[in-house]
């Protein structure tokens, strides 16, 4: 029995890593789980799976949800609760599911504890990639990919000798505003942002489907994966999403990975990885798909992809200030303080500013976040 | 460095083989080969390549090429020839490139002497699957297949285990007449039949694929080269032949392996496996293909596809009959004797006729295979 540990047990990676569970009780435990501020669903995780050890944003929440936890499972919040969820209740893998760049240090503390990590937050990968592999390396501990583009090159590198890589190529479905130009793109919603045509996600993950920056997020995160340089990285638009991305050889032969839409396939496969259980999904049909569509990226349309891999060459800091500009943009759009097209002028402009520095530490990536989240927040239109 | 034989090497496979070979030299020794009557192509071949053994179909044939191959090269014929090339020559691996049910003798023979085959005579499978499959596995020698179907599935499932696949599905073109109903079949001529829309083979394959004989034979080998019942093989509709197969696995992720029709790329990697090496092939680029279509597959337009099925299902003799009629129905309608539509008559009409023997040994399959070649070639109308 696989003993499972959830940072972000309450989002849409969260709960569906519990339908997988739930779908084989007999294959997994759950030792821990953290949510955020949504206390009546994580009573609920609670009061279903049992797990030894619950956290929650606030001591506050913590508090009042004491009372409808399962005797014998214990109630933390806040940062610490985070780690303790990470390292301490005895779980062979951790899920990191939360959302945003606070799931870099319960990761790190994770790795040390020596537990393998399924890896649904990026932006711990494009933060401090050159510190997490190493570390992984070091303790000899799996980054299981649960993206559902990290999880096809996984899967299509099964069996296969890195040294033999001719390049990989992520799909991509070009998000909500697929088929608008950039003059279609002014003055957008936030209620069309959110509704992407082929994945049902969290709200941030939505929006960067729309502005490429989740594909560009995930094109510095296989970097980092597969230990490829960005030469050897390629995205390309395939609107159904059916083919998850796909790996070319060196003697020209692609092998791809396929599916519905539906994060649980890439969830349950690094639960079980190197094997593969049964899943509550349903089968792919292409005879009834009928037909799959490609266009070559277009990074005059999509220019926070081309920033996202000028970031990742550049290396260093360059990709935390990427991100965590790309975080305070969206969160400013979401909140209807800026206009969708200059969430992308953040960006560009935070990256300005920004000074360079190579290979930091861990203090210095922190610092640099926190530098680029207020340029983030301060900039005015 | 790696030595191979070749049955078959003047044909569309064995070319192919060889111009592998030519691409890296380092890396391959060509110890035998055999053609059939093209006396120039088998000279050319023996002086680039400078096997030991060259066989040829006759002795005058024999006689006449000896005085233009290189001094020790040893020029031999007939059955006799096949199966020196097969077993004598210090191959590591055989491809079996010959046309037909010709193949099984020195196969088999090859496998008791311990070679590797890479697999391209799919007659071989069709004909003593039992057989065939249960000698490779007590010598403990490798059946890598050429074909481009059964090759992606074999990549497909690099890595991973055999139980915990759901179904294979393998693609088809749809051959030269797809987008004809069968009364447009009435009074198709050879030379329309011979115009496939993606691959350049031989005649007897290209025919075989108008016909889906060629998938039918490639659903019997599939059967025994993975070990899966028929109700766990499909075959689909896919026009661009750009996916070449795929695997369905037990948590409904879908492994696919693509590429641009060229035999060079599952030739080389029948040779190099596990490894990969480059290959004088095109790279794909989905983008500038832009659409891959799938359709369903289609029964009752091609009935050689569903007798193929019912004969695997039945096993025994059955599959035996179905190719030794097909061989002769499409050897009879490429010298015009018959139509195109009456190869499925012969087929099924020689199938009815047959009485069917289990678990047949090797005498008793030769015996039906004479016994349906008799009957196909009489049939008249």
């Amino acid at each position: 029995m696989k003993k499972i540990a959830i940072l972000g047990s309450t989002g849409s990676i969260g709960t569906q890593t519990l339908d997988i569970v739930a779908h084989a009780p007999e294959q997994f435990q759950v030792t821990a789980i953290s949510g955020g501020f949504n206390s009546e669903l994580i009573i609920e995780q609670a009061q279903r799976f049992r797990p030894q050890l619950v956290s929650v944003a606030t001591k506050e929440l913590a508090d009042r949800i004491a009372q409808h936890v399962p005797t014998g499972t214990r109630v933390i919040h806040g940062e610490e609760g985070l780690m303790a969820v990470a390292t301490e209740s005895g779980a062979d893998i951790l899920v990191t599911a939360l959302v945003g760049s606070q799931g870099l240090k319960p990761t790190l503390a994770a790795i040390e504890a020596g537990k393998h990590i399924g890896l649904a937050n990026k932006e711990t990968l494009v933060s401090a990639g050159h510190i997490v592999t190493e570390a992984a390396k070091r303790k000899g501990v799996a980054l299981l990919p649960v993206d559902s583009e990290h999880s096809a090159i996984f899967q299509c590198l099964n069996g296969e000798k890195p040294s033999q890589i001719e390049r990989i190529t992520l799909t991509a479905s070009g998000g909500s505003f697929r088929d608008r130009t950039r003059a279609e793109l002014k003055g957008v919603t936030v209620k069309e942002a959110l509704n992407h045509p082929n994945w049902s996600m969290g709200a941030k993950i939505t929006i960067d489907s729309a502005t490429m920056v989740n594909k560009g997020l995930e094109v510095i995160e296989a970097h980092w994966l597969f230990g490829l340089d960005y030469d050897h990285i390629d995205v390309i638009l395939h609107p159904e999403s059916v083919i998850h991305s796909y790996v070319e050889f060196i003697d020209h032969s692609v092998i791809a990975q396929l599916g519905n839409p539906d994060m649980r396939i890439p969830i349950s496969y690094a639960l079980t990885y190197p094997d593969r259980i049964p899943t509550p999904t349903t089968r792919l049909d292409l005879a009834a798909i009928g037909k799959l569509n490609f266009r070559e990226m277009d990074y005059e349309r999509f220019p926070c992809l081309r920033m996202a891999f000028e970031s990742g060459r550049q290396g260093g800091t360059t990709p935390t200030v990427y991100n965590a500009a790309n975080e305070v943009a969206v969160a400013r759009f979401l909140k209807g303080e800026i206009t969708f097209l200059q969430i992308e002028s953040i960006i560009e402009a935070t990256l300005q500013k920004h000074e360079f520095y190579p290979n930091p530490p861990i203090e210095l990536i922190h610092e640099q976040d926190q530098w680029a989240r207020q340029v983030a927040a301060a900039m005015t239109f």
